[in-house]
C-alpha cells in the first residue's frame, strides 16, 4: 500500500520500443530536378552501360522482360525498371514468432537491426578473436533481449561452423533463442531453401502458410560497380518465388567501387538497386523487396572505409529522396570505422544513425555493434548504441502538453527560489516520467571515482554480463525437435555448401 | 607543376565555418494549440503568480511599464509582454575584431559556443583541477583556433585571480589572444561598466562607437522558479542601456527548479524568459536580446542533474516552437554528465546537439567541452566535440548535384567490378571531396594497434598539445598598451568586487 500520495493515481509512462513511427521531419538535399537528373543518370547506366550478371537464370528472366542480353552483360530498359516499381509492394508486414514481435516495413515505420556481416566478435574479457558458435548464439540472445532492436541480422561469421552446416546452426540459434524476424544469410539455393524450411517448421507453418507471409528476411548486396553475382543473383529469385522479402542494398565506398561523388556514388547505387529490384519482379511480380542502400566514402589517403563522415550522412539523405521517389520501404545503414567503444565510435555511430533518422529510413541495419568498419562486432558497442537507439525510441513518443501537464496548479505552490521535487504533479509522474538508461551514469565525480571510476566501455561490459546470465530462452517449445530433426537429417545427407 | 592530371583543373571544395546556416527541418513536438496554451499558460504565471525581483531599479522599470509590485514581488501583464516581443530586435549582428569573426544571430543562422562557467577544468595530462588563469587563456586559445567556435563564452572560472580583478584577467585575456566575439560576465554593474570599457579600447572604438554596434555578449540565467537577483537583472538593464545583448536563460532542471514535465518546466521557462526580455526593454526599447532557454531533467532516484537525455532533446524541440513564436534569435544548449571523454560523453553531446539543430537554436551553448554536468570543461572532450561540430558544419555545404558530379563519363569509364581510384572524376576532386578528421582514425586494428591502441580521448590529447604549441596570438597590437593601462589604473583604484 502506498502512503502520503494522496488520492490520484499515478500517471504511467509507457513506450513500446517494438512499434516506433518516425517522428523526424524528412532532410532533403538536392532538388526535385536534380533528383530526376539522377534518376535519368542510373537509367542511361541500366540502359547504356549495363551490367554483368553472373547467373545465368537471371540474365534469362531479364531477357524474357525484353533487356538485351550479350554474354553476361544485361542492359535493363527504363520500362522494365517502372514496371518492377509499379509491382513491389509498398508496405511489408513481417511476421515472428509472436504478434507482438511482427514488423511492419512501411512508409514511416522505424526499425532497427544490430551490426551484420562481421567475420570478429570483441569483448573487454575475451579480446578480439575470429567469430564463434558460441558469440553468434551470445549475441542473438543480447540483440533478442532489446526491445528497440527489432530484426536479426548475420550479426557475425561462426567460422567454428564448418560452412556446409553453418546455416543450420545459424537458423536453429535465431528460432530458438528469439521470437524476432530470423535473418536468412543468401549463399545459394540450397541453404536458403533450407533456411525456409527451418523456418516453417519452427514457426508450425505449412507451405502454404509459410508462403502466404513474410516470416524472414535476407540481405543482397551487387558488387559494385554494376555486378550481380550468382549468390546474390539466386537470392534475389529464390527469395521471390517464396514470397520472402531480400533488401537489396548496392555497398558503395565514394572514391573505392563507387564514384567519389555524392551524386556520383548515389547513381550508381540507384541503378544497382533498381537492376536487382527488377529481376525479383522478373522472377515474381508483387514479390517483397526493399529498396536498400549503404554508401559511405574511404579515406582518400589510405583507402580505408569511412562510417559517420559527413559524407554518409549525406549520401543517406540522398538516398532517402531516392527511396521516396521509388515509394518502397528503405533500408539504410549507421557504423562506425573505430576499433573500439570509443567517443569516436559512439560519435561516428550517432552521426550515421542521424543521417538514417532524417533520411526517413525504414529500417537502419549496423545501428549497433559495428566497429572497424564491419571487420568485428563489439559486446560493449552494442551496449553503447543500443542505449542511443532507446534515447531516439523515446524521441518518437509525444510530448505530453496538456493542461494536467503544464500544470499551473505545481507552478502555482512552489514558491520562488522554492523546488518541485515534492510537489504534487511530481509525486505522480516522478516513477515513470523520464527515460531510465542502461549504461550512462549520472553519478558525480566523487561518488564515480569511489566506484571505480569506470569509462562507459567498461560499465558496458557488466550490462551485457548481466543479459547474458539471465537462462538462455527455449522459444520453440514442441517444435525444437521437428527442427533438431531436420538438421540431423540434412547434416546426414552431406549439408549444402555455399555458392559463389 | 602537377603531373598526369590533364588539364583540367582540380576542384576544390570549401566550406566556410565561420559563417553556417541551419540545413536541418525544424521539427515540432506539440500541435500548434498547446504551443497556445503553453504561451498563454506562461503570461498567466506572469500576470497571476508573479517573479521576485531583488534589484529595486528593476522593479520600478517594471511599475513604470504599468506591472503591479508589492514588496519584492512583481506581476507582469501581457501588454509589457507584447511591447517587448515587438520592440526587440529579431536579427542581431555582433561585431568581432574583423569583419570575418563578425556573428549574425538571426532566422537560421547557426552558431556555437564552448561549455560555459566551469569551476574546474580537467585533461589527461595534469588531471581535473580547479579552474586557474593559465587553464582559462589555454582555453580561449583553444577556442580561437576551432573557426566552428564562433564566440567566446566564460569557459573556466580562473580561481587563482582575485574576484575583484577577475574580470580585467578575463577581458584582456580574451581580446588579446582571439578576434572572435567576446562575453562579459553581468556580475554586477561595476564589473559590467570596465568590461565595456575594456571591449572599447581593444576594439578601438569611441563610446558612441561602442554604442553603435555590439560588441560582446553576456548570459543572464534567472533563478529559477521566478526569481530575478541583483545582478542579473543589473546585467539586463545595463547591457540594454549600452545596446550590447543578453542571452536571457532560465535554467530550468525538470523535477528540480522546473516541474517534472516538459511542458510545465518549458512554461516556466518561457515566463520567465519573457520577464527578462520584457525588463530589457523597459531599460531601452529596441535593445538587443536574446531569448534563451536550457532546460534538461535530473535523476529522480539521485537529483543528480542529467544532459543528452529524450527529456532534454524534447524540451530543446519545444523550446524551438516557443522561440519561433517570440521571433526572437534563441539560444539553446548541449552538454554531458559524463565524467569524462568517454563514449556516454559522446552520445549525450551529441544527441543534446541534434536537439538544438533540430529545434533550429540560433547559437548552441557547451557545445563542447561540458563534462560533470558542467562542473568542469575537458580539453580532450572539447576536441572530441568539435569533430562532431565540423562535421555537422560540413553538412551545411550543398551537395553538388551538377551534371559533372552526377558523372556518367566517370561511371562509364570504370568497367563491372573495377574500382574508381584512378577514374578522371575522382583524380580531380579527391585531395579535397571528403572531410578531413582532427580527431578521428580511419586505420585499421594491425595498423591502429601497432601505434600504440590509443582511443580517442587520449589522441584528443596530441590534438589540442598541438594547437596550444603553436605561438599565442597577440591580436591588438598597439592598441594592448591602453588596454594595459586601463587595468593597471583600476587595479590601483581597488578594483571591482562581483555584486551579489
Amino acid at each position: 500500500m502506498r502512503r502520503g500520495r494522496g488520492a490520484k493515481a499515478d500517471v504511467v509512462r509507457e513506450v513500446n520500443y517494438r512499434r516506433l513511427r518516425n517522428p523526424f521531419p524528412p532532410m532533403s538535399v538536392v532538388s526535385d530536378d536534380r533528383l530526376e537528373a539522377i534518376h535519368e543518370a542510373a537509367l542511361t547506366v541500366l540502359e547504356d552501360l549495363g551490367l554483368r550478371v553472373l547467373l545465368p537464370e537471371a540474365r534469362a528472366l531479364f531477357a524474357k522482360a525484353g533487356a538485351r542480353v550479350e554474354e553476361d552483360m544485361v542492359w535493363i530498359g527504363r520500362d522494365i525498371v517502372a514496371a518492377a516499381l509499379a509491382s513491389a509492394p509498398k508496405a511489408i508486414r513481417l511476421h515472428g514468432g509472436t504478434p507482438a514481435r511482427d514488423v511492419d516495413w512501411s512508409p514511416g515505420a522505424l526499425t532497427f537491426m544490430p551490426a551484420s556481416g562481421t567475420p570478429h566478435a570483441t569483448d573487454r574479457e575475451r579480446g578480439r578473436r575470429p567469430g564463434t558458435a558460441r558469440d553468434y548464439r551470445e549475441l542473438i540472445r543480447l540483440v533478442h533481449h532489446f526491445d528497440v532492436l527489432h530484426l536479426h541480422a548475420p550479426i557475425v561469421e561462426p567460422q567454428d561452423v564448418p560452412v556446409h552446416l553453418r546455416h543450420y546452426f545459424a537458423m536453429d540459434a535465431q528460432m530458438r533463442l528469439s521470437d524476432k524476424v530470423p535473418n536468412v544469410y543468401a549463399r545459394g539455393r540450397p541453404q536458403v531453401e533450407d533456411s525456409f524450411e527451418m523456418v516453417a517448421l519452427a514457426r508450425g507453418l505449412s507451405d502454404e502458410a509459410f508462403h502466404g507471409g513474410v516470416h524472414c528476411w535476407g540481405v543482397i548486396n551487387s558488387n559494385s560497380p554494376r555486378t550481380l553475382d550468382i549468390p546474390m543473383a539466386q537470392g534475389l529469385i529464390d527469395f521471390a518465388r517464396h514470397k520472402q522479402v531480400t533488401v537489396m542494398t548496392p555497398f558503395t565506398l565514394m572514391g573505392a567501387m563507387a564514384p567519389i561523388t555524392v551524386a556520383g556514388a548515389m547513381t550508381l547505387s540507384h541503378a544497382e538497386a533498381l537492376a536487382g529490384i527488377a529481376l525479383t519482379q522478373c522472377a515474381r511480380a508483387g514479390a517483397p523487396v526493399m529498396y536498400g542502400t549503404f554508401t559511405s566514402n574511404v579515406d582518400m589517403k589510405s583507402g580505408a572505409p569511412a562510417f559517420g563522415t559527413p559524407e554518409h550522412v549525406k549520401a543517406s539523405l540522398l538516398a532517402g529522396q531516392l527511396a521516396r521517389r521509388t515509394g518502397l520501404p528503405w533500408r539504410c545503414a549507421a557504423g562506425s570505422a573505430s576499433n573500439l567503444a570509443d567517443a569516436q565510435g559512439a560519435n561516428e555511430n550517432q552521426m550515421g544513425l542521424w543521417g538514417c533518422l532524417l533520411a526517413g529510413a525504414t529500417t537502419t541495419l549496423h545501428s549497433t555493434g559495428w566497429l572497424e568498419g564491419g571487420l568485428t562486432v563489439g559486446y560493449e558497442k552494442l551496449v553503447v548504441d543500443v542505449e542511443v537507439l532507446q534515447m531516439v525510441a523515446e524521441l518518437c513518443a509525444p510530448v505530453d502538453a496538456s493542461d494536467e501537464a503544464i500544470g499551473l496548479d505545481a507552478l502555482a505552490e512552489v514558491a520562488p527560489q522554492g523546488h518541485f521535487f515534492a510537489a504534487g504533479q511530481t509525486m505522480r509522474r516522478y516513477a515513470t516520467e523520464f527515460y531510465a538508461p542502461i549504461l550512462h551514469d549520472f553519478s558525480n565525480f566523487g561518488t564515480w571515482t569511489e566506484r571505480g571510476g569506470r569509462d562507459a566501455e567498461a560499465r558496458a561490459t557488466d550490462v551485457w554480463k548481466a543479459v547474458l546470465a539471465e537462462p538462455e530462452a527455449a522459444m520453440l517449445g514442441d517444435r525444437q525437435g521437428a527442427l533438431d530433426d531436420f538438421v540431423a537429417r540434412r547434416t546426414e545427407e552431406g549439408g549444402a555448401p555455399p555458392e559463389s
